[in-house]
């Protein structure tokens, strides 16, 4: 069952714009993840369980929509559930209900109109509230990391938080980088490739060591975060681990808890990396967290020591020689975000689940800047998030609606597939003659390609189009009338006009079809009216056409009207990645 | 200056939708907007401060996208900054950055990639930020309406928090309606619509009157929902205004606060009626907040006197007998986001906006289900929110992507324009025969129309496309050759390939145009690949392409490709309506 290995929002973001993975979204991957999360988690490696989570809610969405043939028939439907699937897995991972919900429609979701906004958002209170209810923390609360500080943040501590900001820009960058490459260039291509439970045991193995070195690497990843998030009250007993310094003046009690945050932060971000990828179920949310929280908290106990020594520098006179004037939870906060947003290269989404995460809306603003400039910064260092690196690592057919392309000179007709097999009305059509063609396409691995369906122009030798009929249409037609190698085909009703068969958006993929008498008819299994395009168009419009229409083919005419060939979505992709390479 | 009237919030929907409002968003309106703002928010009329300071933003917005020629020239990218505009009015009227981003996502926007997200809410956090450090009100917080209790609320409490929810949708419904009507059958068909100065004197008048009838109704609305959310403090002196009950558990004591209430909400209900809508410039948030929090005050006062007075029953034996177990303040938080919602349907970004208001998370899910529960009611009761109903009653070309339609038996034939004024090659076409054309379209008001332009084919009667030109590009083109009536246009180029023009879709309009040497070829100005569809391609398609890819027409031809006619997108929205009404 590799399918239940990973995060699982790469392909969950594949599917959702609009290609099939078959069985990925199945009962047995279901029971794998859930068994599989549940003992990868425990282990100890350094993973978290935010992507598993949304699996194994789509998972459950994708069941639950087979109960009804509505959503079992309709693809498009069945996304809408699997939008708010995503948004549930994630508000119960974090006890964030309007965070899930933005991150379904930030980073996950394709097509997010308004009407599943709000079902997203119904579906992932739902599931908080039913978290709440069950209480498995035994807290009574849905909050993860409460943090208990109130006091307000001064204006001059956001360059900190700038900093900490950039911090988590070159992190989330690099650590995108060295992951992809660790995955291309090591496990892809060295003997790990065929022994992926030796890899997950050396990997474990390894963590094993490292983690005996420190405190706070030996710590699971959400009570690290929480203790790095927690404040320091005097008298309160509670030392969060040792991490609460008793003279945060001294060099001497406060340069050893550096190093060991250091080390624990250095140790957490190398076994995340090689960690990420590996053939178990894995999030990316938790260890990131803690990578930024540890940081964070290495400024924010520096800070904290300068204003112990030199409280009367013009930086901190707004705080009055209060020497609790500077909380390093709150660093260790802002951190965290920053991290986060680097890697995950989200921002409204990331900044209220970690307002949901700490239930605190105080320190809005050093969050929200912080999570900017990461992203900021992590974009200008590496283009792709992680996801994104993961789903070009597995060549998944995902077409980025968010990249903007150069077209340069090129046209239409530098991209048109003109050698695709067509099937022409003017010569005779037989069972086998097709049977014959589909093969064809089969062998040259085009599976979800598909045939346009042409007629001779009276008055010239060129080709007009009659439809388009998808190959797994035709050989679904070509099924039922097995037996009949030699029968004729013909692909115009001979009973006035039908329903429309198919149609060249998945979204408008209808279930129901009308039901031909005649078997040999195949008019009812074609696109009569496939969306056509001038090979003069602009290619900025082909690619709002697969973007936003969700088009699978788009055939092309030249300017008199006749047929030039197709761009399907494969060919699309595979000149957007030429481009790209280009550039 | 009839522009700087109103909420604002329905025409800049209408703008982002693709239409262009001329001078909406100009200097003279900003500063008549910003000045009427100031005074009638002043007056104490029964309005808030929202819908104007999005107009404000947007028509700033509008401004500063005219330093840039990047932006003056591109609608699209204009479109963006305005989202973005949006986002930050709302962010500084509330203090709520991050709702201010949602309700221009959920709301306001039409496309809304991600993007464009995050650039608002960098925006809408700027404006934040600055609000913050001018600090106007002298808290030195952004948090309009901070709660200070944080008592967790407890299971049984959802019951009246449904209520709550129900009646917020009840009222959100009947005010919609009432307004709706109030607006079409009063305001503009009496008198009263010659005379909007009249109007205003006298709706202030009746406001002066009835709001000395009792304390609530003679504060302003900021104040009353201050107080409304309100935590009671034994012993803290401060009574907010009355409303903190000295006995919550004696029926003298409880009585007269009640009603007061009571009559403050009617009275704010009914004056919002009248008063949304006049010709000054007023939004729709404060006054619906205030009326929602009155009859969740009213509710919360009813509880705690019935947990007084019966400690011991079932349901409040969760409390184990502590009397400060219910806060009327949190049932007038509720009933507010439930007013609210029922109002303006918007579900996601109004639970951020309360939290960001009242500065809290701990009561995100009873917020969130009122809010579920009152869309849902008031969706049942009257399908179109506030905002809808002004464009409407505006007549505004809005075209609505939330909207799902039954297209029945209807094909894409039936709504075909056929009697379009048309451009033909195989006719000689002089500088006059084109301007007496243009005339003859600009008369019939169809001023954003254009015209095919056909050729004959060589061997039918029928027509073929050539290309497309909008009645703007045609008229910029007449005017520079304008001298020469008797010369002959020509709509093929001489020069070989030309860059694009002009294209059916308005995001890719570009302002670099190739220059022609010569005037009286028009080809440069005329869309060489107009989109096509066949006239039996399915309606739900042609839907798709005006609301996903922002097209203003449509060619249609027939099976063979050749011309048969015209869908626009004004054709379309008729279309539409018309529909609607049948159905």
């Amino acid at each position: 069952m590799y399918y239940a290995a990973g995060s699982g929002i790469p392909e969950i973001k594949t599917i959702l714009s609009g290609f099939v993975i078959h069985g990925y979204l199945g009962g047995r991957v279901l029971f794998t993840k859930a068994v599989g999360l549940a003992l990868s988690v425990a282990s100890g490696l350094s993973l978290g369980k935010e992507g598993p989570f949304v699996h194994i809610a789509s998972c459950i969405g994708n069941i639950v929509s087979r109960v009804h043939s509505k959503y079992e028939n309709n693809e498009a439907k069945r996304r809408e559930i699997l939008s708010a699937a995503c948004a549930a897995g994630v508000a119960v991972a974090f006890g964030a209900p309007i965070g899930g919900t933005l991150f379904s429609l930030e980073e996950v979701s394709y097509f997010f109109p308004p009407k599943v906004m709000w079902r997203s958002f119904f579906c992932a209170m739902i599931a908080a509230i039913t978290l709440k209810m069950l209480d498995p923390f035994g807290t009574g609360k849905l909050v993860l990391f409460q943090v208990t500080y109130d006091r307000d943040w001064h204006a001059y501590e956001l360059l900190p938080f700038l900093l900490l900001g950039v911090f988590g820009g070159v992190y989330g960058a690099y650590f995108s980088k060295l992951n992809f490459r660790w995955s291309r260039d090591v496990r892809n291509a060295t003997w790990l490739k065929n022994y992926p439970v030796a890899e997950v045991l050396l990997v474990t193995f390894v963590t094993t060591l490292l983690c005996f070195l420190n405190p706070y690497t030996r710590m699971g990843g959400t009570e690290l975060v929480y203790n790095l998030f927690a404040e320091c009250r005097t008298g309160s007993g509670n030392d969060h681990s040792g991490l609460c310094v008793l003279d945060p003046g001294s060099f001497i009690a406060v340069w050893p808890i550096i190093q060991s945050i250091l080390v624990a932060m250095i140790v957490k971000g190398a076994l995340t990396i090689v960690t990420f990828g590996i053939k178990v179920p894995a999030g990316i949310f938790i260890p990131t967290l803690g990578v930024g929280a540890c940081a964070g908290r290495v400024l924010g106990i520096a800070m904290q020591y300068f204003q112990y020594n030199y409280p009367d520098i013009r930086l901190f006179q707004v705080c009055d020689g209060d020497l609790d004037c500077i909380i390093p939870g709150l660093y260790a906060m802002v951190g965290a975000a920053a991290a986060l947003s680097g890697v995950t290269r989200t921002t409204v989404s990331l900044a209220v689940i970690m307002f949901e995460l700490t239930d605190t809306l105080t320190y809005a603003v050093p969050v929200m800047l912080s999570v900017l400039v990461a992203k900021t910064v992590a974009d200008a260092l590496e283009p792709k998030g992680i996801y994104d690196l993961v789903i070009d690592l597995s060549q998944l057919p995902y077409l980025d609606s968010k990249h903007e392309y150069l077209w340069g000179n090129l046209q239409v007709g530098d991209v048109t597939a003109r050698d695709v097999q067509v099937i022409r009305l003017d010569r005779t059509n037989t069972v086998k003659s097709l049977r014959d063609q589909l093969q064809e396409v089969f062998r040259s691995g085009n599976d979800d390609s598909g045939f346009p369906i042409l007629r001779k122009d009276d008055d010239h030798d060129d080709m007009r189009l009659v439809g388009y009929i998808g190959a797994n249409e035709l050989e679904h037609a070509l099924s039922i009338v097995a037996d009949d190698a030699e029968a004729e085909i013909h692909f115009t009703s001979t009973y006035g006009h039908q329903p429309m068969a198919s149609s060249s958006l998945s979204s408008l993929l209808d279930g129901t079809q009308g039901y031909s008498q005649d078997p040999f008819d195949f008019s009812i299994y074609m696109d009569q009216a496939p969306l056509t395009m001038q090979s003069n168009s602009p290619l900025e419009l082909v690619h709002q056409i697969f973007v936003k229409l969700g088009a699978r083919y788009v055939i092309i005419t030249d300017t008199d009207g006749f047929y030039e060939g197709v761009i399907d979505k494969k060919t699309w992709l595979a000149f957007l990645s030429d481009l790209e390479e280009k550039s």
